[in-house]
């Protein structure tokens, strides 16, 4: 089971940033400058893909398309360190493919790297809350309906495009493959340390929140 | 149960207020003065946050978020007055403390005081008909098809943004929090008693109505 | 019952107006002559109410808010003559008061007769299209997923403001009260009786075509 | 069973293509040249009639719309050839009868030819991926939750408008449909062929794909 557990995670992940990347640079060459539209296309099109990819892959795989969500799962012991590392590895894999696709689509070169600054305080404390509403939202969501854990986190995330300062990262698979494009969605190599940290804890400060909220005990 | 209840009507209302605030922020600074598209962005955040909060913490605390739907609540005799309370000043301090976690991720100056007016018998009417229409919502859906109830109170905050001249507050703490931003959904402190006022009405109304029509005997 | 439902039907036709006529006002001034995004709000504000007043009132009066359609269900022997009747009246005033509480939101004069022209083959063709699609949508959908019937007649109307040259009337009590606001969505009042008329020959071959499709022996 | 099999196939057909094309000319027609707002609209009315006609038509005819995904069941042995050739035949005609249909409503002449051009390696790859997507959601989302395939394929349409270079014909039957529109959804004749041989690849790459994925043996 553990290959078709992988495979599920890289496609899912794959169409994940290919659809964020993808609608980034077409929203950029559509909107004629206008920012706002861009990132409401841009958003509208990685909430939808959300839903569409956890709905088709949660059975196989658990659908985490994000190592903070693996991280999450590891911390309750819903997965054990060696499936997770595996998962980990996957998923940035399938991340830089699905940039790499984007760009072959769209006919740009393959291979770039980002200009984009994405730093300071304001933005990782963004993509603290960002990744803690997220999982936060998973793990209520899993106990309340799990059945609506799909609508549940693309609707999360088209809202927290638009609510967090960072437009919302909330994935180190994400954050690492868009350092390699340079267009509409791009971030700055050397900021991404500093986001992943920041998702790792707003990861960490979920898992514990959540696990006492949700202990009916 | 009555601390998980009251963290979980924190929870909500913070990121509910920080989504309010945060989306208009960001709409405003990207939409270079179409305040229609900005209003656009603002509406559909907001309304899929709702979604995602009330399927994450409606097992929880019912997932008010609001002093007037507590209001109604403790009208129909769901709630205690003393529970209704608590939940009150939760709602208030965890709306100004949404708004606050907002300002900090925009790097603006976390304690602002709006200067934008709303006001007049429009707008109040508007404010009456926006909270009628959202609790009139929540007894109907809860007793048509309860679990669709979170999706119902998204799509009609969504729909109300639009629809009413006051772009629906219709709710209290929501009310007071804006008061204590100088941004694009803020509004000036003065105007809020009458807004609250509006609310109260408006929940009211649609509690006795509804207390009617829903009843099948 | 009766009372009932006719209260549920008036309630709910009152707000689909408020909602076309209010976001209409909405949308036109805040979007500044760019039409298509004014349509947009107009179109997910109405799509987004329709979802929640069906939800909210099937299960009292079975949510027609239409002519047209309570004449569907009529031609299919769901509902007897004179309780269509008293529909049809219901649908007319809720309609024609929800156009004056959206003007008395956005203080306007409360009493409009609209300047806007709709007519032509064009539009009336795209009239009968609308209504037949409607109802259709409707049968085809009670009959395969009832419980989904809100989400697809929300959908529907928003994808048909788009794809009809007219903007999906598609409801005679809406057309009427239509007349009735020189705003964004108003229509001549003389050309009412050419757009009621393709909505009741869309609604009646969409009877009739449904009928034979969804019959299973 | 089998005409009604086919009139199901007809309408759902000729209802995406008439939206897919008439939505394409009230959007340009509305939005000034602001092309992402004209896309916005387009795929959001697409997305929206899918998530409509599926909930519809699935009991009575599977619901297929697009000779790439009844070729996708073909391949699984789910359809014989002789109803998949009935099947084809029917999408392609229905196809452009909702092309004269949009035309007529629009008052447009109902017979034209594109003359967009749509071509190169990556329109064509982004067939292929638009198209491998869309028989990948079909078929997993079967399996792990049948009752979502309607929103699914809705969603994932459209995101696929923006994350796909083509802007996802992804449907053999919508691609020849769109080369007699000489409007915004418009695609240059002679393309065509290139389009939808880039489908069948798709479509048959996700059948072998899925078939190996979600095969739990």
């Amino acid at each position: 089971m553990i290959p078709r557990r992988l495979a599920a995670e890289f496609l899912g992940t794959l169409f994940l940033l290919t659809t964020v990347v993808g609608s980034g640079i077409m929203a950029e060459q559509l909107s004629g400058g206008n920012t706002a539209i861009a990132l409401l296309c841009n958003a509208l099109a990685t909430g939808a893909i959300l839903v569409v990819l956890i709905l088709m892959f949660r059975p196989i795989s658990g659908a985490h398309f994000n190592p903070a969500v693996t991280l999450a799962f590891l911390l309750r012991g819903d997965i054990n360190i060696s499936l997770a590392s595996l998962y980990w590895l996957t998923q940035v894999a399938a991340g830089l493919t699905g940039v790499f696709l984007a760009h072959g689509m769209f006919e740009l070169d393959v291979f770039q790297l980002s200009q984009q600054a994405r730093t300071g305080a304001g933005q990782w404390l963004a993509e603290i809350v960002a990744t803690f509403g997220l999982v936060a939202t998973i793990f209520a969501v899993l106990k309340a309906r799990a059945e609506a854990v799909a609508l549940a986190v693309g609707l999360y995330i088209t809202a927290a495009y638009w609510f967090t300062a960072s437009t919302s990262f909330a994935n180190p698979a994400v954050t690492i493959a868009r350092a390699f494009t340079d267009t509409f969605t791009g971030i700055l190599l050397e900021h991404v340390p500093y986001f992943v940290g920041a998702e790792i804890i707003g990861a960490v400060l979920a898992t514990y929140t959540l696990g006492w909220l949700l202990n009916a005990d």
